[in-house]
């Protein structure tokens, strides 16, 4: 098995904290990002999308998507749980995943992709050139706000964000929140105290400070 | 339990395309969009980013988001298997989950939203009004053709999108695939042959011939 990361991006980082969380030792190898190795024609044999993470296994079949790779261990390393204990967690795990992905990730995407300069015609991840659109940055910073104001009701009601114990869900906030700190240029956290105290109580966990 | 539905829409349309092949009766409820029932105050306490499916369950747990949904009930009733039989085919299926999702469906609802006159001022689904961005659209049908590209080569390798046998994530490429039909106005699988293969393979089920 071989994990394919690049730790300052979103989505192999989910996977590393996840994998930091269960104590485990993965081989892996690190896709520099920068020097756009994840386009040359040997890295796209394994992810035609040319993305990170991707976990390479034994048999050759590569893995992509962050959440396919870390159901993938859970199975072969069931325990500490971190994606569900029964139906409904396992649900409530999916759902969060879901929606932070979908209402929060891709609006703070929406805005980096649209406006740094290093994305200039690569507005879009992958091989193809797509040109950026201003107006979609704007929106997608609105969307931010409107999914940190949810995110902020929801850990009004709930300890954590999917469960009242920590699960997958919050290693994939906390990864979108460092993701929006940067990204934005702003604390999602300092108008609001629910992910303030659900942000620092993540970030002092010894597994995620160990992954740095 | 209960199940908010709208079967003209692509996300709960995988949802009940679920439950008639898994052969399950669940009471529903049609909500109807066209009368703009998901932002009405009593379903957005169901659900506050308005949009179905939603499946109630009798503790009044509302989980949102199909695989969550689909995930929820494979645990309850878990044959036929949908979601894969082994660590490796289910992580195949949450991986092409993913994939059709964020490269396919991402894509075609960008083409919908920022074009048709019934989503002006409603181009993100939910309660907070967004203006169309029109370049989006065009950015949304070349990413689209991407990805009917990637699946033609997918189908080329593999029977079915995740595995040698019919999953969810065929249902999910299905469901796109009719969603794609309807809202480019073009027939995806005209010039690409797996595509048709197995498009045609999947209608002719009889689930998905039942459930219309």
């Amino acid at each position: 098995m071989k994990f394919y990361d690049f730790p300052a991006a979103p989505s192999p980082r989910k996977v590393g904290l996840f994998v930091a969380e269960k104590g485990l030792q993965v081989p892996t190898v690190t896709v520099d990002l920068r020097a756009r190795a994840q386009l040359q024609p040997q890295f796209l044999t394994k992810n035609p999308a040319g993305t990170v993470p991707v976990l390479e296994l034994d048999d050759g079949t590569c893995l992509t998507e962050s959440l396919a790779i870390c159901h993938y261990l859970e199975q072969l390393h069931p325990e500490p749980n971190l994606l569900g204990a029964d139906a409904k967690e396992q649900a409530l795990v999916l759902m969060w995943n879901d929606i932070q992905t979908l209402e929060g990730y891709t609006a703070i995407q929406d805005v980096l992709r649209n406006t740094h300069a290093v994305f200039k015609d690569r507005a879009v991840p992958g091989p193809t050139p797509y040109e950026q659109i201003a107006a979609l940055a704007d929106r997608g910073r609105q969307q931010a706000e409107a999914f940190f104001d949810r995110l902020e009701t929801r850990l009004g009601h709930s300890r954590f964000i999917a469960s009242e114990r920590f699960t997958y869900a919050d290693i994939v906030g906390f990864v979108y929140f460092g993701f929006a700190i940067r990204t934005l240029a702003s604390d999602p956290s300092a108008a609001r105290p629910n992910l303030k105290r659900w942000s620092e109580g993540i970030a002092a966990r010894p597994a995620i400070k160990g992954a740095g």
